[in-house]
Formats: C-alpha cells, sequence, structure tokens
C-alpha cells in the first residue's frame, strides 16, 4: 500500500505517548505534507537531540551539557535541594518560577508493584548531596500518589543522618479548582492545612 | 530551563496534528527516555522518509518509487480510476482492500473558502488519464462534504468528452453505525438508495 519507510515512520510514531496508529498515520502525512518546513527539520532536530542531550550525572536533568546549566548557574541558591519524581516535574516547577535553588531528579518513584526500589533511583547521589555542609534544605515535590508519598517516607528515613531541614510541597486546593470537583483527600489535607484569611 | 535542541524538538512536535505543547513535551520526554529503542529510530525513519519518499507523477500517492508501487502492479486493473481527495483516503481505501484499480489523488478538494482552484489540484492529468482508451470507469471516492460534491461535479463536467462511465460511492448507514446517531442527510440517502432485502 504505501512505502516500507513510510511504514516504518507511522509505527515509531505510534509508540510516541500521545499518538495511537490512527494519529500515527495523520502525523507521518502532515510530515510529508511539509516536508521541508518540518520533515527535515524534525528529523535535524531528533538527530541533535540524540547527539547532544544528555543526563546530567550530578542531577538527573537532561541538557547539552553536563553538569547541566540548572547546576552550574551561580545565582541557584546551592543551599536547596528540590528532589522530583521525572525531568518533567522538574520543567514544570521551572515553569512556575517558584524555586531557584538546585534540583535532583530520582527517575521515578519506590513502587513495589513496578519492582522499583531504591537501587533503580538516584538515591545514594543524593544522599550524598544531601551531606554537603552547604545545603540547609531539601524539599520533596513528588506527587501525592501512593507511591510518591512512599517515596518521601523512605528518602526522609535516609537523610535523616544528614544535617538537613526536610519539607514537602503543600497539598490543598489547586488554584482555579473548584472545591465540588475535588476529591475527599485533598479537602481534607486544605482543610487540615487551613491558614488565618486576611481580616483587611 | 532546558537545552535548546530540547525546546527545539518540542516546538517541531507541537506542530504535529493530535500533540499539543502538553503532550509534545511528554512526547520529547519519551524519546529522551527511550534513546534508543525510539529517539535514535525516529530520526534514522525521519531521514529516509526524507530522502526516498516521493510523489508519484501519476497518481500523486507517496511512495519510494515514481511511478508507485500501485501504479505499476500489473494484477490491478488499468479500466478503473478512483478519485480520492488526500493519500490518507487511498490508503484507507487499501485497508480495506475494497478497489484493486488504479487510483488518482487530487490533493484536496475545490474550495471557494480557501481559495483552491482546479489550478491546485491534479485535474489536467485526471483528465488526461481518463481520456487513454483503456480506461472504463472514473470513481468517485470523495468526502461526502459541500467541497467533496462540489468537487465531484467539477470533475464530471471536466470528465464529459472522454469516454468514461463516471459514478461515486454509495451513500448509506455505515456498518455497525445505528441509526440514532445518524444525522438526517445520510438517512435520507439511504432511505432513498435502499435496496431489495433478502426474503429467505
Amino acid at each position: 500500500m504505501s512505502a516500507g519507510e513510510i511504514e516504518r515512520l507511522i509505527q515509531l510514531l505510534a509508540r510516541l505517548p500521545g499518538l495511537g496508529p490512527r494519529s500515527a498515520r495523520r502525523a507521518a502525512l502532515a510530515l510529508l505534507e511539509r516536508r521541508e518546513q518540518l520533515l527535515v527539520p524534525l528529523a535535524a532536530a531528533l538527530q541533535q537531540t540524540a547527539e547532544r542531550v544528555v543526563s546530567c550525572g550530578r542531577c538527573g536533568n537532561l541538557d547539552s551539557q553536563d553538569p547541566c546549566s540548572l547546576c552550574v548557574d551561580p545565582v541557584r541558591d546551592d543551599s536547596l535541594i528540590c528532589v522530583v519524581e521525572e525531568v518533567a516535574d522538574l520543567w514544570a516547577l521551572e515553569r512556575s518560577g517558584a524555586f531557584k535553588g538546585r534540583y535532583h531528579v530520582l527517575g521515578g518513584t519506590l513502587s513495589a508493584l513496578d519492582g522499583r526500589g531504591p537501587e533503580e533511583l538516584r538515591v545514594a547521589s543524593l544522599v550524598e548531596r544531601a551531606s554537603d555542609t552547604k545545603v540547609v534544605e531539601v524539599i520533596f515535590a513528588l506527587g501525592a500518589t501512593v507511591d510518591g508519598q512512599t517515596t518521601a517516607h523512605y528518602l526522609a528515613e535516609r537523610l535523616a543522618g544528614c544535617d538537613v531541614r526536610l519539607s514537602r510541597l503543600a497539598h490543598g486546593v489547586p488554584v482555579g479548582g473548584q472545591l465540588d470537583y475535588l476529591d475527599d483527600g485533598t479537602l481534607t489535607a486544605a482543610m487540615r492545612a487551613r491558614s488565618p484569611a486576611a481580616s483587611s
């Protein structure tokens, strides 16, 4: 029906998250229709990414340099380490601009179900980094899931010997969120962590 | 925040149909996580597609050879030409296995709204192909849309001088479709084109 090259391209595109066999076909056709504007640049971008992007040996971020630009940025605060599960979480926090310290990407969570133990995650290097006297606080920015919280507890035990303050992101009502649509767990957490309202 | 290469990759991925900025980020991370299984093969597949896949000079299909494998296949019926809007439609018909003649990909429909006239479509070459004495029937497999039907009417006029039978796909109830969910147009068409029921 179509060239082997196209079939192969569709199969690979279909393995991307968010694309199924049908949308992969559409994507392949869009690429072929916009050959110079899309297909060729995308091939080049993938090639360059494969060649240049590496995992930071210190924090696990993805960058074209190792240590990554966040680890070597002289403006960022060395006394804070924010622990995240995945690089995607690091990106999300960076987009928010809410954190100006250093990161540590675990590479996932502990999971009995998926058989992922501490060896699979960047735990040992976190303990090593937290032992540095410059570090004052380690912030767990892990998912509010069973696995995320299990991981946070485990990390807290492992870091008990280090002279650092441990903290976690606040739980509560998402900004813009309507109470009506929130689950009981979130509402309970938000109620427990309630703060004084401005009386002005 | 992240390497320029990754940003560029995300921007390009976000231009694929079916992927927005958010899913493009997820796709980029999936690619980076599965570098050898996905990123490198996809880069190679895009590169090969860009180099090898061409538009068939005869029918407009995409293939690694010109004329394409469907145009040169000796088993297919030279007396039938099936006119489709896009290569995606050709693929869909090929998947169905319902047609064993030759194809002609218009490259779209006439559209007053988008300012697409006959010059933008492969109309002249269709008339030329239909003038061949071997050709007996031209089948319009165009969308049941206003633009599709306008295009079919226009093509019928252009092909009036050729000694060929013109036909179009049947309209009716989709196989597996429930009447309840069908629009009035489809139901009216299906009622008009009703056929004798088997009485056995």
